[in-house]
């Protein structure tokens, strides 16, 4: 896959450093590519849900910003990407001290981009995929907002 | 539809002020009945995207938890509900002071329960809907957990 | 919702009448109006799964072809209308001898529609709700193809 | 993953060869093995939407039954497999003679089984991608139907 930007890093840098609600959860950049990126979430007690795993929300905002950087790494300087929709599976609870979620892109279109997200729960030695995420996204013209 | 556990009421309320997640999202309870809930979440600056719209993932996380309500007003009193996938349509971005979801229960069922929830935005005097979530859930019983 | 193609009931029936696997499925079309449509599926035992219920495919196809007419009702005569993605909730076994599906656009965009399908089983004096369907659409112009 | 049921793959035949529906589609049998399961499927002009391509009613019917005979492969002699909900997306209009269908359960719960189906095309000797899906399903008791 082709990026339209060459400076696509510092890009998906300020996606992740811009987004308010992403900087309060504690999301952080861990390394992203032509149409993928990575991020990490050290897990603390406040993104629980009642049952003690993390919430299948953080789950779902970690998955569909991830995908939202994945997608940006494609996409021309002059354009933003929106998530038009997002599916999450939750397969197992997430337990553990550290999430990580990579995103691919599997269909750079021009205007729509489809995008998957793995999340994962380490604890102690051992990694565990706990969430899988299907967003479709759409690249637009900073200059034609929604 | 019939609830199975009489308190539903303060079910709902203990998973909605038991979940550290949705306390610290500041997500409260409006009202509910058999098969349905609603919430609202007073809008503030931390829970923006970089484009200063409200976070998908802030709506995906309201529609979980308030489908999640919804399902809990159903189930017995040994019994918990968990997430098995959401899905979440964007249909316009974000933006104003207020937003209330509604959950309703589409099919009660014994262990899987399908409910959807609707994301509104008010702005001033006028309230749009901004989001639109299918939620599918397990009921289980407190002792078996997953 | 306002149709900007005043002719767009016999672009909703030209959408089923030219889609070769729509006739061989014997779907057909009941009504429309700017913004929904509704069809009819005369259920024979050719449309089963192995356990005799109509098959999954079988909903998730005339959900997805009728919310396709449903936006063909808004687009403009020199459009044409393509499925990014569909969600299908399966809701309880599909039995009995007439499917009826309605669905009705939920977000009229410009180039993103949504739109919602309700499927729904005629067994005798009885109709159920067995299937609920999510379908995010593009409006594309003819002379486009994607 | 490991099979519960060693005759696994006369049982993935049966559900494709008693299933009504998917033997007037003309779905075949590739080979599966413990957690997947591959199809094909010989286009042929019904199977065409409006617009020359094949219907994303039939990829969304090869994508959930695929998926279905990949969960097959993992339950007991003494269950059954229905889907809960399925999520499709499409990533290129299907153009060609041949789709090829590939299912891999992703999460074996024993009551809920996650897979992934990638729907591809193949035009002459190029074979692409698309259409990929999600399907949730329910491993159930033969006994205690739905």
């Amino acid at each position: 896959m082709q990026p339209r930007n060459p400076d696509y890093r510092s890009r998906v840098a300020a996606i992740l450093g811009n987004a308010n609600f992403i900087r309060e959860l504690g999301l952080t950049f861990r390394d992203c590519g032509p149409g993928w990126c990575e991020t990490l979430l050290p897990v603390e007690q406040r993104h629980w849900q009642q049952d003690a795993y993390v919430h299948a929300g953080v789950q779902g905002t970690i998955a569909d910003h991830t995908a939202g950087c994945a997608a940006a790494t494609l996409i021309g300087a002059d354009e933003l990407i929106l998530t038009i929709e997002f599916k999450l599976n939750l397969l197992r609870p997430a337990v553990g001290e550290l999430l990580r979620c990579r995103a691919e892109v599997l269909r750079p279109g021009r205007s729509v981009v489809v995008a998957e997200s793995w999340v994962y729960a380490r604890q102690g030695e051992t990694e565990k995929l706990c969430a899988k995420a299907t967003v479709t996204l759409a690249a637009l013209p900073k200059s034609a907002p929604p």
